[in-house]
């Protein structure tokens, strides 16, 4: 038996008496945070370095928001079991590896997240907020804004030259008839399994359904895609085309450009029903997964009368002001695009407004990244929209072209590389090449996703083939950028690799 | 039985007829190089690149040198199925994951190792070497040099502007008594195992050796590392502490500060005996592991009287000349560091000299990396030589201090984080206080190496607190750097975390 099988699916976590404070109702505070997720927590903490007072009441029983419930871990958590399984499935036969069963459970899976979150995440959050970063925060507290400068929590008033919205976001639930029958679920859901899904359809393809589509097929579900409109098509080509490729390699099924008709079922799902080039189509199963995004929790604002966008979104300028100055408005509430690291660096910037230190975000050109059974990785232009705004574009992959071979790439790779070694991964870079700088960064495999984060900003500074050539790479390297752009930059006219 | 069991120990790959070229003895080449691995081959296709004409002799059946042959690709790969052996052993009993054999044998990996390497790594390198790089080359070819401007191959003499010798380095065999008996190995003979080792003494721990040392455990042998000095002296006291204890967790044996008198044995080898403490002590064993270094393969360049350092290196200067000015000498036969970044960039210098364009090797931080079961990553300053040189440190941390709890971190430590949280991993940043200006950054776990040849890079260009806290993390990320330093970023006197 799993060990922490049967943990309880509702958070019993409850922060220990001396991590909280109780606000006062006879200080002023620099700002009233309202919500302690990633947004609220890193702005609460700032605002504190920065000489601040604060207080931040959160609704839920620990910091850290969405993030630690159920949204970034449990993903990454999926992920990472999924690669396991994914790779044991491939490597059986070869070495030393041994089989795995057809159908593995996935409740012990969230069993053992939620055992691990309840007990050390919840824990640690509580911890080095207060002990480390002097905030000062209470939970199960729900707050309503009364003014600008008021916030009411339990019947009692607090008082802040500012207030700023961190309440996140939840996700959105299609109009689709039957999308409340049983084993409709969502991520949130999701971390509560109770039973084993068997054949699963998943509904949307946003950058978490992606993720958790792959994790079913890799516990051994019959998974079928089903979406209005071409899947990932924020990819490059040849990107997309190995992702998609390697899913149906793996069995996932995937309808494009259908419309939902309905959700089938009594009680519970049974079978979702679409038409696809004019016919109907039914595709039985027990488990429908809803990917169809995330809509702020902007309504404990609608009061204010600030300003809120068509998708629900409170409306904010640069430095997180809503329409009423004093008041902000931080992390998913204020709408797209969803990460970690704007909610973050929301909550950064409304602080040192908040301080007195004028600042706006800076405009960096964001990596991005979703899971299938591989990490995929991306920052700037595809290919096709390097040549559509240069004219032109200049090439470097791996495997290169007309050599059509996998090739032992780096940690977590070789091994796929040795058994299957066209399923080993694909990587490009895209260069503009009269400036010889690069535009674009591609890469699917696994371990290239934290360098991403410092090529993005690499990309920003103008990064040439001459210069990274100068880099010094970790041979052998997640990606081979660096050394497979040393093998061109002699060229006065840079060709493709 | 596992696929590819039993493959050649030998490499029968030839290249086919048509990759070849023959060099002509009526040509006068830009360089004639000699030795086609990784320096000679980027060297070779750089010059191409920047329109010279050249020719490359290379002694043995492939290009691309002792990498693919049997230093960093069966590392890698080596590395690879220790840590999915590893997991698995910490992992069973949890969720889904089977128990495996205590012993796993290791023949099997590296027939599948020489196996890919034989039909796929060769074949790649001679592809893209002739088809993409455009190189002029023969294999099983011994160069001998009759003078600055004179090669002869098989009785033939051809003739170039510049020689460039780049024929590497080669396993130094330390002053052992007994250290020729059977099962006395290095990194080459492993490769071509033919027997499973039970009992290991490893003498040494490069960084090479010590991710053997991890692998040789993690297939349930009996591992004893036997070292003249402390071991991993040159990482961060707390990223050693974090590295040996979890090596000492997998049942590793540790004797530092001792003399080796003896490998003991008939036939093949039975102990190792060494001094420790003033006591002899015996470790049976059936196989040793040396793990002693390399030393330069400079033979071929003494007739011609260039210089050559004590440690058997051919002295070069930034350009990479000998002392004989068309004469250079590029990769591990120039001496240390004996990477693959340095060896290719010295390829790629050389040829810009050789081509006119006077260039030195720029003077960047080199990032580094060794193996146990994690990956060890570091670039710059440990926090005792930042204190050293700058009177003070602060130190960024995860697990932060006081919070000794595992966290969750990302790709392929996710697993380990939630059934073992103490195991998955130790990070570290080192600031310099007054310029907030990052030093060093250490790591130890999975999926950082490709990120530290950028960090590498901003931290020469004066990374500060201050800006990386503006840097977009792509969470869950394999190092917490950008979003552990905001937590800090607010404060005007920083403080560790």
């Amino acid at each position: 038996m799993s060990k922490y099988q049967g943990w309880p699916r509702e958070s019993m976590y409850i922060p220990p008496g001396d991590a909280l404070t109780k606000p006062n109702k006879d200080t002023v505070y620099d700002a009233i945070f309202i919500g302690g997720g990633a947004a609220g927590r890193f702005g609460s903490s700032f605002l504190r370095a920065l000489g601040g007072t604060q207080f931040t009441f959160e609704i839920d029983n620990h910091l850290g928001g969405q993030c630690c419930k159920h949204n970034c871990v449990p993903e990454h958590f999926a992920y990472d079991n999924a690669v396991n399984m994914d790779h044991l499935r491939w490597f059986a036969g070869h070495m030393w590896y041994p089989e795995i069963p057809e159908k593995i459970p996935m409740v012990p899976i969230f069993d053992t997240f939620r055992k691990v979150r309840d007990t050390n995440v919840y824990k640690f959050m509580t911890d080095q907020s207060k002990g480390q970063l002097g905030m000062e925060f209470e939970v199960f507290k729900e707050a309503k804004i009364i003014d600008p400068n008021t916030v009411e929590v339990a019947g009692e008033r607090y008082r802040a030259k500012n207030i700023v919205i961190g309440t996140g976001a939840r996700p959105q639930i299609p109009d689709i008839p039957g999308v409340n029958l049983k084993n409709v679920l969502t991520n949130r859901d999701l971390v509560k399994l109770d039973y084993e899904p068997e054949k699963v359809v998943v509904i949307g393809q946003g950058k978490t359904s992606a993720g958790y589509t792959s994790f079913f097929s890799a516990c051994g579900c019959d998974v079928t895609i089903v979406n209005r409109s071409r899947i990932y098509r924020w990819l490059d080509d040849e990107v997309r085309d190995f992702v998609i490729s390697n899913m149906k390699r793996r069995g996932i099924k995937i309808h494009e450009g259908v419309t939902i008709k309905e959700i089938k079922g009594s009680e519970k799902v049974e079978a979702v029903i679409f038409e696809e080039n004019g016919r109907i189509v039914e595709v039985p199963c027990d488990t429908v997964l809803l990917g169809t995004g995330v809509i702020p929790n902007s309504e404990i604002a609608k009061p204010l009368g600030v300003e809120i966008g068509p998708n629900n979104e409170i409306v904010v300028n640069k430095k997180f002001q809503t329409s009423i100055p004093n008041v902000y408005a931080i992390g998913d509430v204020n709408g797209p695009p969803y990460v970690m690291s704007a909610a973050r660096q929301s909550g950064m910037i409304a602080a040192k407004n908040i301080m007195g230190e004028e600042t706006e975000m800076m405009d960096r050109t964001m990596p991005e990244f979703m899971f299938t059974t591989y990490e995929v990785t991306w920052v700037g232009l595809t290919e096709k929209e390097c040549i559509e705004k240069y004219g032109d574009a200049v090439v470097i992959k791996m495997p290169p072209f007309n050599l059509d071979i996998g090739l032992p790439l780096a940690e977590r790779s070789m091994v796929m590389a040795h058994v299957h070694p066209e399923m080993s991964g694909f990587q490009k870079a895209i260069i503009e090449p009269k400036s010889r700088k690069f535009v674009g960064f591609h890469h699917v495999g696994y371990g290239a996703k934290a360098a991403f984060q410092y090529l993005a900003v690499l990309l920003d500074k103008g990064l040439t083939v001459d210069e990274l050539a100068t880099y010094h790479e970790l041979f052998l390297n997640a990606e081979h950028f660096i050394q497979l752009t040393r093998l061109r930059a002699g060229q006065k006219n840079l060709s493709s690799l």
